[in-house]
């Protein structure tokens, strides 16, 4: 089973994905969790590509290309062999990401994005989808408490990050797989609705 | 003016690059030359992931968005302003090289292959592109000739060459763009057809 998060960066993802591995692995459930970029010998060289603040001058296909490439490699080598041996496997981001970011964001036609999602991804699906969904104050909010050193938000334009959210509510509203949780409720709370909804599925893939 | 080499290696490609530039900087042309994947600095960093042995298990997709990742960067940030300030530039290899090796050769679908192509490019396409064709026992030939430590015919198999080089001429045969070359003949003689073929489209350039 391929369960991914998707949603602005301090969004929780990675507090609810950890959170959801941890019960899992208490239900006896072999899970593996993934982070793209990367993951991969060839995807970790691109990570460090996109993560390079010299990398000057990346322009959105470019970058968009390069996430692909590394997913096309994860999915090949990791995600695939990973779920034919029964794991439950959780990726902190996947190709809803580049539709969000590279299309909605940045402008990369939606066509063309769905075409490379599909080859890199050799048409492989999420079973499960949650898009944490927050405001961009919230984020902002989040981000001035932790004291980050650059604000990315400044950086890419707020115009940006909210092309970036209502192209996941999008997405969200087309998929049935996509489930939007309430970013703005408890750690506990956001939980508890992750955890129902991936009990249930739970139960389906039992039964079927 | 864009004018782009393809062909297999060895079909002597960078042999005709250097006599049409010396030729075209003699007739008093601003020349640029470049070559595939590189060329900027997040496609020089491609470029050593693609050459780097130890990218063990690149898979075919992978790769093909690597190079195309590699061209985005070379299209938006040389290729473009290059031909705005009225050079002509020499590309050996562009995206008929991922047509012909991972479309043709790899299998991965052609129309995929062709939606990423026109997304990397921004649909540029080549004024005029040379097909260097020369039979796989030339190059097997030309291969031991030079003492080349790896035989990269044989990693590869020889059907995969074949599929490459068949590619080729099946696309000659579809776009006006192409001439193909006979690369049995000797370098006098194909420079002589380079520049044949490169004097009459300057004429009509000057002309329209």
């Amino acid at each position: 089973m391929l369960i991914t998060f998707e949603g602005l960066d301090y969004s929780g993802k990675s507090t609810q994905i950890k959170l959801l591995a941890d019960r899992l692995r208490r239900e006896r459930h072999e899970v593996l969790v993934l982070r793209e970029p990367g993951g991969t010998p060839v995807g970790e060289s691109i990570r460090a590509i996109l993560l390079d603040t010299k990398s000057s001058g990346m322009t959105p296909v470019g970058e968009f290309l390069l996430f692909s490439a590394s997913r096309a490699q994860l999915v090949e080598q990791v995600i695939k062999p990973e779920l034919a041996a029964g794991k439950v496997v959780i990726c902190d981001r996947f190709y809803d990401s580049s539709t969000a970011y590279q299309g909605f964001g940045r402008g990369i036609p939606l066509d063309a994005i769905r075409t490379v999602n599909a080859l890199a991804t050799d048409r492989l699906t999420p079973d499960l989808t949650f898009f944490i969904d927050i405001p961009l104050d919230e984020v902002e909010r989040r981000i001035r408490e932790r004291k980050e050193g650059k604000d990315r938000i400044e950086s890419s334009g707020r115009a940006f990050y909210e092309r970036v959210r209502a192209g996941y509510l999008h997405l969200a509203s087309e998929e049935k797989r996509f489930r939007v949780l309430e970013g703005m409720k408890s750690i506990e709370e956001i939980q508890a609705d992750v955890w129902k909804t991936v009990e249930a599925l739970l139960k389906e893939h039992v039964r079927t």
